[in-house]
């Protein structure tokens, strides 16, 4: 690879159904130079993410729009290659949201650089100390509000944030339930991750295994899913039970909107709450997170998987992918393959 | 009225789709006599309740059974008549869920009895002062956690329990919104209740009005019907909006579980919540409510409105009558007709 060039995955279209690798575009363009107040990234690893898809469409409107022929959205750690910032140096390790290519401007306002504190677990910085790990940690301590000694479901919970999820509540002294698809990454779930139980939504009976696994109902549903398993997850509720709406990952793929969960008058029954949340909310208290999630790695009480797929050309394949549920705990993209 | 007679209407049916008059059986059994420790309470009023629809199914499991062939769940006041029980003496205004007849044998842990605080408001305490009353205050104020200058939506607004949320949201100081069936119902949520504004979801354009009326979103959602009103307020939410399901009148009389929210997902993109609640837990309390909501009601600023059916006889025309929303305000049968 010239240093020279950089390579850039445009967005092309809005997805409709199924994400295509015809809704991205591959270009190569000049690397850009730095002006005042700016710095030059080089990106190593891009963060392959569920939210993608709403970003492709304009959905998630908390966030600005994507334009059609824009550099596609994601969130990367990085290297200074060249700096007219007083606050960074070349060398540096930075994250931030630097997009599907291979270098970018940041530093400033719009485009935000974040120095790593610590450099040495750079690649941790998409999952256990990045929004992945955040939107975990949050999640289930804050929205979820969790007491030892109860019981959590996550579904997804083989993947990115539901492996972390699972992880933290076990850290906290809860019985914990996954659910994921197929024996492969069942057997992670209680052998690798610690669960209690894994239900493979695959091999059907989800109500009778949620049954059986959760036989006191479940305080806390950690819901990566929507859908159907929603729905199930509502019916099982105990009192006072705490539903966090993490994500919808069996939704985002759909053209249309698909039903809503039927159970949810259960919240009434059960005198329970379904929450929403945006991990940004609660960038300040990041750096906190952080130095709890490290304790928790450094001690080997909670363990980071990545699924990587090496080459940012494979860009498209590795989101689709994602969506596909090939990966075992983060999905990311490494970008500088020599 | 023989005094010897005590009419009572015995649950016949469990209900399928609406509820019918078949459903309940009409009986005529001697006046009990109360045993060591009991109070004999002769009915005036019976509270006609949308729960009252879960109660003959038995799908409202946070309540006990009910049995075929055993006296209709109700809430009622009434007074004492005969008394084996140091607590009380005949003449005494009492409350409790003294079923759909004239007589009950009550003062007992399986059927409390509890004295009016307020004798000479004694309607009161199936509304305002009663369980009702009682939904909206805890259910806006604790679980919609309302802030002044915020903008409420309440539905089923022209019934029991919307009249008085909506209200209480006024004297908060929160900008109203109510929704309801019909131009007359409409007409008295901004004539009588002093809502801001009124939409009658009969007229149809429903999402239309909600952008026109609740133009910066919506901070609390009152929701007492479900279904599609639900689904277009969810859609409709401000930031950190709060949604307290009450009841879902819409879903109560379908033999099938009515399709979800498909909206339900924007609770996360609002960083928004769902909850339900069980006014019940809040008995110990009911006191302190009762002693602010007499204060605003003696103030005149709030309101209660009765739709009064007379007769005992007449039970299930009132209950039926309630489905089809005949009423504006409460909705109470008349027992002790002269």
């Amino acid at each position: 690879m010239s240093t020279s060039i950089n390579r850039q995955w445009l967005l092309a279209a809005r997805p409709a159904g199924l994400v295509k690798a015809s809704d991205f575009r591959f270009v190569e363009t000049p690397v850009p130079e730095p002006g005042e107040g700016e710095i030059l990234v080089r990106s190593d690893h891009v963060s392959i993410d569920p939210a993608m898809r709403g970003w492709m469409e304009n959905r998630a409107d908390y966030v600005a729009p994507l334009a059609i022929g824009a550099v596609m959205r994601s969130f990367n750690t990085g290297t200074v290659v060249a700096s007219r910032h007083p606050g960074f140096a070349p060398g540096d390790a930075v994250g931030g949201a630097f997009g599907v290519q291979d270098y970018c401007l940041a530093g400033t306002a719009a485009v935000p650089a974040r120095k790593l504190r610590r450099p040495h677990r750079k690649s941790l910085y998409l999952s256990l100390y990045g929004v992945t790990g955040m939107t975990a940690y949050f999640g289930l301590l804050e929205i979820g509000a969790l007491q030892e000694g109860e019981t959590v479901l996550v579904s997804g919970a083989a993947g990115a944030v539901g492996s972390i999820a699972g992880q933290i509540a076990k850290v906290k002294g809860c019985r914990v339930v996954g659910i994921a698809g197929g024996a492969e990454k069942c057997r992670a779930l209680t052998e690798r991750f610690g669960f209690d139980a894994a239900i493979d939504y695959k091999a059907g009976n989800l109500a009778a295994r949620l049954k059986e696994t959760c036989p006191q109902g479940i305080d806390v549903y950690f819901d990566n899913v929507g859908g159907e398993i929603l729905d199930l997850a509502l019916a099982r509720l105990a009192n006072r039970a705490r539903v966090v709406l993490c994500g919808g990952i069996s939704r985002y793929n759909l053209a249309e909107l698909p039903p809503g969960p039927k159970n949810y008058f259960n919240l009434v029954f059960r005198r329970a709450r379904m929450e929403g949340f945006i991990v940004l909310d609660y960038a300040d208290r990041f750096d906190a997170a952080e130095d709890v999630l490290a304790e928790w790695a450094d001690s080997g009480k909670l363990r980071q998987e990545e699924h990587v797929v090496e080459g940012l050309e494979l860009f498209p394949q590795a989101l689709i992918g994602l969506f596909q549920g090939e990966n075992i705990g983060k999905q990311v993209l490494r970008v500088d393959v020599p």
